[in-house]
């Protein structure tokens, strides 16, 4: 029986979670048992929300504990059976494989992906969860209206990069916030019609009104921190803004975030801030995948993937997306 | 011709308003140019907005400018009319009138009052801006189901009090905050099921969930502050808050208000905050007028009252207003 290096949850990170928070564990491979598959994992998703889970406090996603194996989105092909709905050689996708090669995923858990219809880790980017959550925060619950201009923050990020060109593809004027100027130079070629590099931009206030000088109507937030705060200054009469992400505040998760509070503004703007999260708009998924299938093959939507290599660098490109260093959806390709 | 005691601007507050920032002049009584009405002031009202005018800054209300008469909403007595519109002895309410026991008022910004209605004040509060307020903002903002937990911050307030008994009229279930027992006692004696006297609750977010046992589906904020922030940590999912009025602020009005922002809350929560003015709703106004004027004449809207006498005392009541000190719709009788 072979090795299945597998990565387990050491302890609580104490803000940005490190390295020495995990540790790698060598286990059996596992066997299916009933309902359940043994799937040969082929990719690992490493997204924000996962920071969540790695708290003793209570909270959205359900808890990790001290000990137990990483759990998150993955696809991988199908290796072993006990359930009737799959059979060796599917590929599937599903939101709970281990950090491990071989894994085990329950069967209604699990959809069935083509290959021959988009490579197969799209489902884990732009034709999954990240491209849903973009899709139904932007057109769901920020509302905006043609012409209006949408700022996102990590704009290059899973999320952000999804929304930036359905608000092109739908007429909006979309605007970027990133961490570097290759990523707002991308964000112009994929549609974005400008961006601001929030690491160089010094005065973040003044650089968003400069980058959008009809001001922001929706803003689709995926960081929180300073740039809200900015945001928040530069937003017009009956603004919304759509609270999707709080990855600004990955390092000092169970602090209480303290700074501007703008009930005054929120007052006087009639905004509407709302937070999101994706459970909420199930029903619709289907629809909205068709919708984001559609546009991918027409070539409507571009999908930049950032791929660490191996089991073993799974909670190196965790960090690295919790601290904004990845270009594009992180992945892990095993 | 006799003095007409007028109240202006002397300079602009810093932090909470004071009596020096108002000086009383003695002006002669107005006369009325083509389309206006010279009137006797019967009641002026005093309310938080103004603050908001009282600032340099640009704001949502036309600002006041130093050496300016002071101006408010008002009820009086037509005794010349330069407009078809308005006869002498015509009783009107306006939003302009000025600090004076004489003023002039635009006609068209006069609405006729019927005394045998209601008593003519109550088209300055519960009747009037602060009645439709607590309308618009609880039905139509806040939108509570049937049986859910509605809090009320400054509870017994012009707003806090129509929106306390529209809420129990609704089948809500309505529960207050303000600033004294005395305050709570009558709250509850109104169809609030219970309150909180946030000047000696100790723990403020212990207090309120003693007082809402399922959490809070609703939060009407009238004030802001650490009310807000305990309310925030009560919140359902799916909870909503109004942000109505910013009173707490009064007395750091131009300066950034820091304290814990929720973002991840929101987020988890998918709460939504949403920032009410009342000029948004003007299209409805006359339909839920008429609404209010029914539960008044029904005696399901019980409207209390605090009353300064006299014009001298107009500066003294919008203080003490800001302050939280008027127990009900502050008013001067001049």
């Amino acid at each position: 029986m072979t090795s299945n290096p597998t990565w387990v949850l050491k302890r609580f990170p104490e803000g940005m979670p490190g390295p020495d928070d995990f540790s790698l564990e060598h286990r059996d491979p596992p066997v299916a048992k009933p309902g359940e598959l043994v799937v040969r994992t082929l990719w690992l998703s490493v997204d924000p929300y996962m920071r969540a889970r790695l708290s003793p406090a209570k909270n959205y996603a359900a808890g990790q504990k001290i000990g137990e194996m990483m759990r998150g989105g993955g696809v991988g092909e199908v290796v072993a059976s006990e359930s009737p709905l799959f059979q060796p050689g599917d590929i599937i996708q599903a939101d709970d494989f281990g950090w491990q090669p071989v894994t085990t995923v329950a069967a209604k858990t699990a959809i069935r992906l083509d290959p021959a219809s988009a490579p197969v880790q799209t489902s884990l980017g732009c034709l999954g969860m990240p491209g849903l959550s973009a899709y139904f925060a932007l057109l769901h619950v920020g509302r905006p209206k043609e012409g209006e201009t949408v700022l996102i923050s990590a704009a290059s990020g899973a999320v952000g990069q999804i929304a930036g060109q359905i608000a092109r593809i739908k007429g909006f004027d979309p605007v970027a916030v990133a961490g570097s100027d290759a990523k707002i130079d991308w964000c112009r070629s994929i549609g974005y019609r400008t961006g601001i590099n929030h690491r160089t931009a010094g005065d973040l206030i003044e650089a968003i009104a400069r980058a959008c000088p009809s001001g922001v109507d929706v803003f689709m937030d995926n960081t929180a921190g300073p740039i809200h705060d900015a945001a928040m200054l530069n937003l017009n009469t009956f603004g919304r803004i759509v609270v999707v992400g709080t990855v600004a505040l990955a390092d000092r998760f169970d602090q209480p975030d303290i700074g501007p509070r703008f009930l005054r503004r929120i007052l006087v703007a009639r905004a509407r801030i709302e937070g999101f999260l994706l459970d909420d708009f199930e029903a619709q998924y289907a629809e909205a995948r068709s919708q984001l299938t559609r546009w991918y093959r027409e070539g409507l939507l571009e999908a930049r993937e950032d791929v660490a290599e191996g089991i073993e660098a799974a909670p190196h490109a965790f960090i690295r997306m919790l601290k904004g260093e990845n270009f594009g959806k992180q992945l892990v390709k095993v």
